[in-house]
């Protein structure tokens, strides 16, 4: 019997227990009448579907994202690993587990990330820009730094959010000087700053951070029409003129490009156009790293839905020995 | 020399003289040096092209949307009708016309649809939906009365977002009886006396009424976005209950449809589908009545750009006498 | 053991007895070599999906849409409830079941609809429409008032298509009077009438009334161009004028509004453009009704596949109490 | 002065008298009061734009499709040849001109043409379809050898629709050996001796012959629906079994390809499938010989409209020499 | 017992032993902790799935494309045949089978293919052309005429590229001189030849000729560009003219048709047009051949991937005795 | 009489003489019969309409690009200034002007861009990269830093090319170092050198570098697959690996991100992927920045082609002052 073994390390045939977090739980029973339970175990590693053959407890789909205590064999089903629980039961508050060994989490110093961009809002030179950005972060500073950025457990995870805005920040930063002609540092930082700052709202997060749904606001108004509404209404009470308002406002409304991709309205500023492709540029990186994470050099991925096509990463990526 | 005659009844030859509103003004220069002026001249029956050769005074396009004194001749110009001024001027004070002969006006007696609204109104059940929709309509009541529903000259005249809103309201209120069981009848008609709204923001109004432009406002976030914003703040002073205040945002942020024809959300209950709907109808058949005035039965029109395709008026249209 | 309970009231467990339509039906065989039977049961209630195991009776996919009496438990596969037959036979002559229970049907009184279509016949004032109005009618009566509209177990009942046409009809006259100006209302409510009528040719029907397929027909030509033949046909052996012919044929033609959704030409004339529209506005409500009989409210549907996303039912739709 | 010289032949500054088919006829006035005419001047060689200054007489739009006989001067507008025309006048019975030099005709022998199709129906294995084909030739002999296939100037001459047809069955009869698995070369060839043959209903055809607009049913039901009308109610007369009806009418509801090309159904038949890319190439094949007849070897066309691209004539093209 | 019976003549319960091809090899393991082996196995009449329970050897997905000895039992699953393997090994040389009864082949005589093709190339004028595909034959003869035209187990078999090339020169020979006066026939052919002629490095190939798989250049550039690639260095050694080597690439590039189904460009010249209708009709033609070996008359097939619609087989296609 | 003033300086009513480049050159006449000259008139500033009244001499489309002695007059047509040439001829060798005030070029230090790119090739780590990189820069140095990266006027100037390559390395060299993690920072930077370099055979270049037209193989091959085509003759000459080879092809074919937009083949690996962004950003920020030369600040512009859509320039983009 191995313990506290994380998902990424299981091998087929393992005895294992331990503590991990149950998501789309679901009461089944067999063609002969009896009860299980499947659902899937995850832990900060990875993920893998569980079943708990006779099971008749409790638990079920209202447990979504509460940890939970295992104890089961790796199997194989369908080519994929299964976890085959032969028990199971709620986590309390006398077992001795770490959160933070449960849920992916972004690989970043959080409080530093917040620091630095703290030290960006600073250097805003237009007052407006700046009181606003600051208040901005001020009034969601906990939120912003915890969700994550999407809501599938295999693209999202704690810090997401932040992880996400700070590496778009620093691009921003670099661009802004390159086409400083046409770019106003200012309004593209703090547009850059608040595009997703919504997703907050969003979400339905789970008791860990996790995003397990959509709210019911963010499936009928979306976070983007959600994000340009609470920055009028800030951009209002500190009294930016109104064009500075109208233009973060449109900045956060079409930063998806094309009215198909979710945009409200499609970029019409420099600033707007150059936040778009940004958000482009961190979200495709991103989905190339995490497919990374198990896709062997010299192979092909399977296809990805995000980016509806299959991708390749090549075996002579090695980096020079310096 | 015909004197005040309206653009629908000039005859090629005609000889004029009177009072009309200068759209599309622009200075120009012929080939020999010659300065010259063109713009459209319109009052509440049409709309001509005119120039005025030779003409070397101050009107110009800062002049937009403004009443012109001009005397000229009717003459034609690649197969259109064209009218050549021999003088003209800005018209001041003095000068005696009727606002009410130069702008195009919505066949309807507006005082009486207000009131057919406000009688609507108050046969809401929800408190909450009523108190809100009172507010709205007498918050911008005279706006709401006055503007027209679209931009163009051909599709737009004061009193037009009333007569459509107000036929908009005939309809659903009718459809709410025969879906009574999906449909929420206050939900209904309170988004749609809302969902046009913020039009008056999002144009800019010339000084006789007209929508002759799109406000910077109403191209970077558009009259959706701003209404549902209005929505928002106006729910939130009147303590509505998040859900009804997220319907009434959702109606009128999803009325258009689908994304590529501007909405920010597709429709996702049965009151913003049918919403949709309504719009769609009272909007189509504003069009053919208005290629109607000048589409004699039985031919087809040129191509209509709102629907890109040519229509057909029936021979056989006439009315049985009763 | 349960007698004769309908789909809707069974539960997880329950044993039961009764008769059902079986549709889908495939004779399979295990692993291990064992014959089986799968297949639908369902009753005006709805449906669930069968298996008998170990059976080797003759019972097989020529038997869709007959009635079977079965004896079993109701059982769980893959969180969907499932019925597992112990006994099945095909019901005969003797067995004492009502037709009336096994087929879901129109909520209405079918007698009274059709005479209320024929009042808004008698009030035609054109007498070629009125004619040829009360002439299809009276040919096609029998089918029109006995088959669904739709092909799909969950979107067709008996009934259907006589729901659909009476509820669209009453759409019809309504809107006549709203926009007098441009509907010739005799052309538009004969075309309504009309618009759907050939959907007994298109669809194979079982012997209980369903449309359990599509004929060979139906998916070689279509509906919508049969229907505009017949009417041709029938224009000429009434003597209809030439134009009065062409308009009705290009309303059947055009009533799916795109090329893309099986309109052979797009709406032309205003009739055309409002029935597609109408049309629009019934199927619609009735995907949004028969999605709240099983949706709560204050819930998400999934994704509906006639409109390529989900719907909410607001929690908030509690009708006011008189 | 030139006399009876063609389009094609004509020069910058000839001076020319001749007579000339007259289409797009215009009145107009000067900015300066002066009356004068503009319309197209065509014979069969070609055809060029036409203005008569000062022009007061009473040839207008009611004209067009007639001959006239003009005398005036070729000068050049905007880059193109134009015709300056001192004098015009309809031309009468008295004048003497050959009908076969104005309109632009097929370079076929027409009578060899339809004894090669009669040759080709008479080929026909099958009675019902060889029946059926006879039959609808005995019935359109007139129309079907004479019109063209297609409404526009440059794509349409007289005989049109005969040597498209007549260029179709040519390959359809060497395909249906070739996949004579698949294909019912019966089939095949009756379907696409009709494919077009409604054509003749769905133009207006000038005095000469050529179409110079869309007919109201032309227009309002296309010629593939009113193609398959008529065939089903000939199939009907002649007693073809069900089936062979349907296919037929099959083939020619569904010979554009796509919804969004004119086609009411998908072709689902092999033979469907295959009149679809017959008459695809037949038409790109004339669309590039009509290209070729103005553009040199070596050089690209402008952007020509049905193939939304430009094309190239290699410089290489030359044929070997026998 | 039933020795090396074929995979079409395979019945429900029949005991076999046999030789097959094995591919979509996958080693698995059941919820109970039992390893097994799923796959395919194939040989030249059709295909089954395979599982063989309880198997613990070496064989997995390295071995796919390989043959193997098969002991077992023909079951159903899901409605499937399905093959239960109670003995599975690796054929070695010492084996008796014959390679060409398990790999499907075309129905052609591939030497007298290849003959017809090389009388063809001697027949061409031009002298450059006749050239080029003399030698571009030359180099891949032997892949050219034994590689399928396609990866699928159902779309592709032996021989596959070479039917397909020589179906097609046929066609366009034919069609050379139909449109004499616009075609090259010494490019078009010479064109044909070529467009598909890269496949061979597009594919990895199995141990016996299969396209099992695409390969590294196959996915990153595809054939289109790497037979232009390939053209173009072997024109500049036969020292072609630049615009006989441009002509025949842009062939290849464009042989597609649109962007969106993989053409680099869209077809400008005619040669060219003409090439990509004819592989349109020759690949058509197939899938109906094809789709037909297992469709019975006068029935509906299940929707076709590669058309994205079902077929029809009509009834009456028997052939007339001659 | 001004002399040699610039093309932006020009107002209305300015008598000219000077030298500049004529391009779109078109001999006419008029209805009059009088022969005369249009075309366009540039130098580095700018471009205007041009018209030589009564001009017989021989100066042509032949000219295009050459450069032109003129004297004449600022006059306005159709609200754009016009040139009204009196005289007009080609410059010969003994006139005095000055290339470089002709044609427009980008605005930097061609020398120091070369070397900085210079100095980049020689950071690679990857020997095969370098290489391949450093060779095709010698190649092609003079033409790579020499001509324009677009065809049209506006947006095209000489050294563009080198300006946009430049710019678009200085953005790969730093998010290589964001992501280290994926992208292969010698790949991106080789493929980002290499992505346009075809060009130079893509345009027709006039006498003085600028691209007035597409070359033949420009047209029916395009610079994706030229560019392709010359690194994969490359790479074998330099013998690099195969992969690097294939990759390299790969990011020069997809580089414009979708089939609709001139890929060959879609990104497949992270490298191309970001070559695809980064290129959207260099060409959408050069649009904004050429839009902005002419654009006031608080303004929106007309629609741009290439972006679909208008932009707006907004008020508040005044820099703080250091």
């Amino acid at each position: 019997m191995l313990y506290n073994i994380s998902v990424s390390d299981m091998n087929l045939g393992d005895e294992i227990e331990g503590f991990f977090v149950l998501t789309s739980a679901s009461r089944r029973t067999t063609a002969a009448g009896k009860t299980y339970l499947t659902g899937t175990l995850s832990d900060r590693s990875g993920s893998l579907e569980m079943v708990a053959w006779d099971y008749s407890g409790e638990i079920g789909p209202e447990d979504n994202g509460k940890v939970v205590k295992v104890r089961g064999r790796v199997s194989e089903y369908r080519s994929d690993r299964q976890f085959s629980a032969q028990r199971i039961r709620l986590a309390d508050r006398k077992d001795e587990y770490r959160p933070e060994d449960l849920v992916p989490a972004a690989p970043i110093d959080r409080d530093a990330q917040l620091r630095e961009i703290d030290t960006l809002i600073d250097s805003l030179h237009d007052e407006d820009y700046r009181h606003l950005a600051a208040e901005a972060l001020r009034r969601h500073r906990e939120s912003f730094s915890l969700i994550p950025a999407a809501k599938s457990v295999h693209h999202g995870f704690l810090g997401g959010l932040l992880m996400h805005t700070a590496d778009m920040l620093h691009i921003a930063d670099f661009l802004s000087g390159q086409y400083a002609e046409v770019i106003n540092r200012d309004l593209l930082l703090c547009g850059t700053l608040l595009h997703d700052m919504a997703k907050a709202r969003e979400f339905s997060l789970s008791p860990l951070g996790l995003a397990v749904d959509y709210s019911l606001e963010g499936q009928l108004l979306g976070h983007t029409v959600m994000g340009a509404q609470e920055t009028a209404a800030l951009a209002e009470e500190l009294n930016l003129p109104k064009e500075k308002s109208v233009l973060l406002q449109h900045m956060i409304l079409s930063h998806h490009g094309e009215p198909e991709f979710g945009a409200a309205v499609r970029p019409m500023c420099a600033e707007a156009e150059l936040l778009h492709l940004i958000d482009m540029i961190d979200s495709r990186m991103e989905i190339y790293a995490e497919t990374f994470t198990t896709l062997p050099s010299g192979s092909f991925s399977g296809k990805i839905f995000a980016l509806d096509r299959k991708i390749y990463r090549p075996a002579e990526s090695e980096k020079h020995p310096e």
